[in-house]
């Protein structure tokens, strides 16, 4: 008999991710029982244990992935001059967490839950991506093309005002997402140059 | 016999407040009974009743307190140029706001957890607070001072960049609050001015 694409397993992981991103982003980690996420992916609530040994794993799964996609797709070319790799980075930051608002919202808000070994896993991977943004501007520090004082005050700024873009954004709204990225850019070029 | 100044409900109302505030802020809105609340204040669980008629209620005063008091001590005085109203503005906000960690959170992350007709409340006092900064935005534009295509969105930008500083900054750390106010006006000035 052929083997199908994908065993049980494979299938159901996703879903069960998928349920637990849904529930935990409306009523928050806290409030949300193993039993209620199974029935939100339609197995049994022994069934769940099959692919997750409790609920601080997906919790930390949900985070941990999130974090790494963003990592593997962060634009990063540094033979580009570091004016260029800055709008790079801020088109992608905007487009990449306004694609993902339950992910961005639970990233925030539930790190308190995540046990003290699975928050300096996140803790880590978060350093990382600002270090990106970081190097970026110390480039172009150096290159002369930047005025930044304090270059790791200013990657925490950048990230929290385009973070905040997903507090107020809804796509069909006033303004696409191409002309938001416009603005954006345009006041972090300003505030990074002389 | 003399009266004592406060009645028994103006000393335990505070207590009350504050104890929510803790709790939700640790566990989340959610996560909290009237029953923890009324053990943190060191009450009977019915007792607690006398004070506020239900979790919600507690949610939305907690909310709506703070948001007053943003608006009510908001620095607003029309007879000074843009630029020194913009200035005041960015550092009462950093201020105000890493005075108030938990209120900050709470604000954000219970959001979804108020009922229609309290969102639409806190929603309205929150676009009061944004409507002073663009106010300050639109003025300096009009003025000659400021280049900025979008008040709107720099008014959300920034607010959002300043905000952020709660998610980063504590008290005896490499900066002083001084400096962090100095950094970010430094950021605000230039985005906002050609």
């Amino acid at each position: 008999m052929a083997r199908t694409t994908g065993s049980h397993s494979d299938i159901t992981g996703p879903r069960v991710r998928a349920a637990a991103l849904r529930l935990f982003a409306a009523g928050g980690y806290a409030a949300v029982s193993m039993r209620a996420i199974a029935a939100e992916v339609g197995v049994q609530a022994g069934a769940l244990y099959n692919y997750t040994p409790d609920k601080q794993s997906l919790l930390f799964d949900l985070m941990q992935g999130h974090m790494t996609d963003l990592l593997a797709e962060t634009p990063s070319d540094p033979t580009r001059p570091a004016m260029q790799q800055l709008q790079d980075f801020v088109a992608f930051h905007i487009r990449f967490h306004a694609d993902r608002p339950d992910e961005v919202f639970i990233a925030y808000m539930e790190l308190r839950n995540l046990t003290p070994e699975n928050f300096a896993v996140i803790e880590g991977l978060r350093r990382e991506y600002e270090d990106r943004l970081e190097t970026i501007l110390r480039t172009g520090v150096e290159n002369g093309y930047f005025a930044v004082a304090d270059p790791k005050i200013v990657t925490l700024a950048i990230i929290a005002m385009l973070t905040g873009v997903n507090t107020w954004y809804r796509a069909g709204g006033r303004l696409s997402l191409d002309e938001v990225v416009a603005q954006y850019w345009d006041m972090v070029r300003k505030a990074v140059t002389v």
